[in-house]
């Protein structure tokens, strides 16, 4: 037999006292603490809080929307699947429309790639709900380019696209005017759907 | 419209080849650079390479068990649907027990946890399939005391737990004595199902 920790619980525990132990977090909002902390889990690294960038109404925003009901959109099956069931306070239904049998016609039709393309299927869904970008830079982009064009708002933006192209940028596009949207992001290349899916968890039930 | 790259193959071609432009890759067996250049794709951390551990067969153990058929078993629903399924060269099954309804109750009676017990339904697929741990350091823990016991060999372990208790030493364990399986694992906290994903993705074909 090996010598480790068995209980999941105990795991927890520990776990979140490390990165309260390790982790800056005095500089924010009282309700955006738990997300932070669940971002450092999921990802291992506690200097990621430096990097969040967020507005000051998302935690109300997040808490709100998800207790009232609000869909989940989003952008990867990975984001979709990640997202804990059992803690979402309203039995919120999770939609990606990735694999849609329409989008990569969209796609070619829209000249950008079939992330991006299958938020043209969020439309008739997106005001008020709770949108989460794990993946894709052009998802982001393409949501503040329909949010110009006038397309309905969520009720808040957890933006966190991963990669070398597009993704510090699209989220600097995010933080540096979200079109009124409350939003919480983190800066540079780090993101992904782990991360995305634990701010969304953050703002669940404690105990699943 | 915002300025930005709408063109998938484009936005590809570009990450990689700013990864390979900021990432050492020499160190690396051949077999392997694919591997590490799509782990920094997956979280857009050139630095992640210099955390990789390998056994030196890993590459061709992965690529001969991928090519043969082999069953992929995942820790976590979300490795198992971040999978390309297209890149997949054999049609390869894919398997996750996590939330197999026997899985509580083999929980309680191991005293461990329900990560770890779904390894317990692994036992009959273990033999020559490729194992992908993106979550859990107790199912890491768990299937090297597995193989202690006498189970069947996995054809590669491809171990990348994340976190803060048990992550880097259930990776450091796995490093130390692979129990004769060929393997691939990141040193430390980091780690995650987006990594795990990527490194399987990257023993597939290249156009999905």
């Amino acid at each position: 037999m090996i010598e480790y920790n068995r209980d999941a619980h105990d795991i927890y525990r520990q776990s979140f006292a490390i990165i309260r132990a390790e982790t800056r977090l005095d500089h924010l909002p009282a309700d955006l603490e738990a997300v932070a902390v669940r971002i450092v889990h999921s990802c291992g690294m506690p200097d990621i809080v430096e990097d969040l960038l967020f507005s000051p109404d998302a935690g109300a925003a997040g808490r709100e929307a998800l207790t009232a009901g609000a869909l989940l959109l989003c952008d990867s099956q990975m984001v979709a699947q990640g997202i804990t069931r059992a803690r979402m306070p309203a039995n919120n239904p999770i939609l990606c429309t990735l694999n849609e049998p329409t989008v990569p016609e969209l796609a070619k039709q829209l000249g950008n790639t079939r992330t991006a393309a299958a938020l043209e299927l969020w439309r008739p869904h997106l005001a008020g709900a709770i949108v989460v970008i794990g993946n894709a830079p052009t998802a982001l982009f393409r949501l503040l380019e329909m949010l110009d064009a006038g397309a309905a708002k969520p009720a808040l933006i957890l933006g966190f696209p991963v990669g070398f192209v597009g993704a510090a940028e699209s989220k600097a596009a995010l933080a540096a005017d979200s079109r009124g949207v409350p939003f919480i992001t983190v800066r540079g290349r780090r993101g992904g759907s782990a991360m995305a899916v634990a701010a969304v968890n953050a703002f669940g039930r404690e105990h699943s």
